[in-house]
């Protein structure tokens, strides 16, 4: 078994792991920066260590203080989180030449699956649906032109190296290729210092839906219900739910047998989520992320698995114990991500003091957060604040658990994007549940009676 | 269905009941006394109304004041949660006169379970086991005697009007009846204004089971999984989880069905709870009380039902639609009440402003709290500041997490009960389960290092 895990990360998610190494009775080592001398990561971790200041590049994305942190402090292994080096396959390995358990995957696996082409590859190969486009890396223009000359248009062009909508270029048609070509390798090769990029069919009214997985080093794997993760703003994940309202048997079967198909065939240890798009009664693989996500905690409502805690049994080389009562969703969890955002001032990012902190309470509601009142949000990294998962026997309990703990959640000192919640919740296409990645920018944020309310911008009505 | 609903209480439960109507798009109505200006459940609520100054008599137990709130606002129905109101079968007659609901059964059933000589013999009558004594109420300390000699010493007097360790002397033999039995009807009289007493076998080793049940109007009833709530101090309830642990399932079965045998002869409406003493592989019915119980939490985490959504519900005359899977506990839930109290200094009621306010969050945990930061917790009511419930796979689990969100729990100002909870689940016989009523009466609390302990007082080791 793990003895000492040092949490290669900071925010929600050190606080997550550190919780599930406590119940666990393993000791935790939190890493923190200079700017985050007063987060709470940092006081309830059993022993922390400060890894430099910011930005990331001097502390979280630090290899060498990370792994002198782990040594100083005699941690047995690293769990990195989500973002920062959590799919940093370099990082992977040299945790593996010092003889760190990192609680994910191999080196290998990360890197392969970090290669969006050869993740595609990999996918195509166990018999998994991918959307047309080209066989891994597209070279130059005309290698996209042919492409498209194949499969139509509109394409995507996407970087190879990385995702979250970085050296990403819709294309609509051929005169359109050479510019996008170019704009995504020179974006590509400043964001992940690798200009490859490949290219698909780029399917409009799709749904994001994604599959947690986990297995363990004999390669037993489980596949849970699926989440539905459509409600996106510039390819960030808003809102997260599970099951997927209005999914067949047979798509969610189908998604769930892709799934565990791919992973069986990557030799994969750990939690893991291979995502896909969903039109219409298809589906199509896009990516496999090989590590925890921020929305782990809807699958853990309906499933009551920590997984978290799977993950750390799996990395101390248990073998999984999972009921296959978990595998099937009890009742329906949403998670709605509070980030430090204006929205009513197109989304600016905030700053600077909490001056009132009171979470919701109350029956099925469960929130992940670093804040307290007094702390300061640090300028500089990612805005999320906190998330509020919500749980009930149905989508509409559910919904209406949302709106009442949304509404009682009280933060003062930045902004954030409770009010856009509550406006979503509102919308009548979400609340019939549904609805595509393009449902945010199909609408528009008005300002009505001081409160948010989503307007279709073709002005069509919500019925 | 009902659309409004004046909420009789006040503090958590207060806020618990506005939440459940909140989700049911019901509208709620708070009651204040001039004592709660600034608390949260008249902030909550749709609409709130001052009802009079402290103490409770001039305001959460004003009649008058109250039903005059409700016709002000237009409520159609009254939640009393617990405590004050909740058992007066007065009010509940008074509601019915004046045409208000009340959330609860008929004022004819609060009156029969609130007198609990007849409580014992409407129990009796059902096939349900109650503990050797009395039939009925005793007159003279010389009937006490009678059924001493009958029954055996040591015997104990209770108030028939009312629980909670009020009118209650224990009688170890003949000698001791006569001042006990005085002395116990004195105080049934100042405490209920009413000195009947009744007398039953005093059984130690007990433990504290009690059942959960809701009956629609039609009749129809279930009955939960059972709560084990042993671990009091002086008769008042400490931490409560279900199921009980230890429990054979024939002991359960019975249990389960004693207490729909029970509430299946009452024409009961509303939720209940049927507690019962167990001693070995005997129960004995001692109670039934006729509303929410504080510790209604737990068994929401074990059966996934909203059990103050489902009383509002009933109260609007639909029908029971509980799923059978509710009824078989999933995974194990513990609820640890966090009182205004200090427990170093012979728990020492504690009053004043919460100067910081931060609840535990993440996996398993609920809290049910009226608390903030700037709060003033004032001296005119109970203690209760906060319910703290986990929810987890297995007892261990839950135990773990409890310590985990017990540790992280961070309240200034008032001194409270979490390190005596820390220092509870710390007892090796407290984590094997299945302790007595007397758990912490055998023990001593001592400060070690900082932290409280127990050590038991006859100097026997935990092992």
């Amino acid at each position: 078994m793990i003895g000492k895990v040092l949490v290669a990360n900071r925010g929600e998610i050190a606080l997550r792991i550190i919780r599930a190494c406590r119940e666990l009775g393993i000791r935790s080592v939190a890493v923190y920066s200079t700017a985050d001398r007063d987060s709470l990561h940092h006081e309830l971790a059993d022993e922390s260590v400060c890894i430099g200041p910011p930005p990331a590049g001097q502390s979280y994305l630090n290899v060498p203080a990370i792994i002198s942190a782990a040594e100083l402090t005699g941690a047995d292994a690293v769990h990195p989180g989500y973002g920062f080096l959590a799919e940093n396959a370099r990082f992977a390995e040299i945790l593996e030449r010092v003889g760190l358990k990192l609680v994910g995957p191999s080196s290998g696996v990360i890197a392969m699956m970090g290669d969006k082409a050869a993740a595609r590859e990999a996918a195509r190969k166990a018999g998994v649906p991918i959307t047309p486009g080209s066989d891994g890396v597209c070279g130059s223009a005309s290698e996209v032109k042919r492409v498209g000359a194949e499969v139509g248009y509109p394409l995507v062009i996407k970087a190879s190296a990385g995702g979250g909508g970085k050296g990403m270029r819709v294309v609509e048609n051929e005169g359109e290729v050479e510019n996008a070509f170019l704009g995504a390798s020179r974006e590509a090769g400043a964001s992940f210092g690798d200009g490859a990029v490949y290219v698909e069919r780029y399917l409009t009214s799709l749904r994001h839906v994604e599959v947690q997985v986990l297995s363990d080093s004999s390669g037993a794997t489980v596949a849970f219900p699926e989440r539905d993760c459509s409600i996106q703003r510039r390819y960030q994940k808003l809102i997260e739910e599970s099951p997927a309202p209005d999914l067949t048997e047979k798509m969610r079967d189908g998604l769930l047998s892709a799934a565990s198909d791919l992973v069986g065939t990557l030799g994969y240890e750990g939690a893991g989520t291979v995502e896909f798009v969903v039109s219409g009664d298809e589906y199509f693989f896009i990516e496999m992320n090989t590590r925890l996500q921020v929305e782990h905690p809807v699958t853990e409502m309906v499933s009551g698995v920590d997984l978290v805690g799977e993950q750390l049994m799996i990395a101390s080389g248990e073998p999984l114990a999972i009921p296959d009562s978990a595998l099937v969703a009890d009742g329906h969890a949403m998670e709605f991500r509070i980030n430090a955002e204006d929205a009513r001032r197109n989304f600016l990012p905030q700053a600077g003091p909490v001056e009132f902190y009171n979470p919701p309470g109350g029956p099925g509601v469960r929130v992940d957060s670093h804040l307290y009142a007094g702390y300061r949000v640090p300028p500089n990294y990612d805005s999320l604040l906190a998330k509020l998962i919500v749980h009930a026997r149905t989508r509409d309990a559910a919904l209406r658990r949302g709106l009442r703990a949304l509404d009682e959640f009280a933060v003062s000192g930045p902004e954030t994007t409770i009010p856009l919640h509550l406006a979503i919740l509102e919308d009548e296409e979400f609340r019939r549940g549904g609805v595509g990645t393009r449902f945010l920018a199909d609408r528009e944020l008005v300002t009505e009676a001081g409160l948010l309310r989503l307007v279709r911008r073709d002005g069509s009505s919500a019925a």
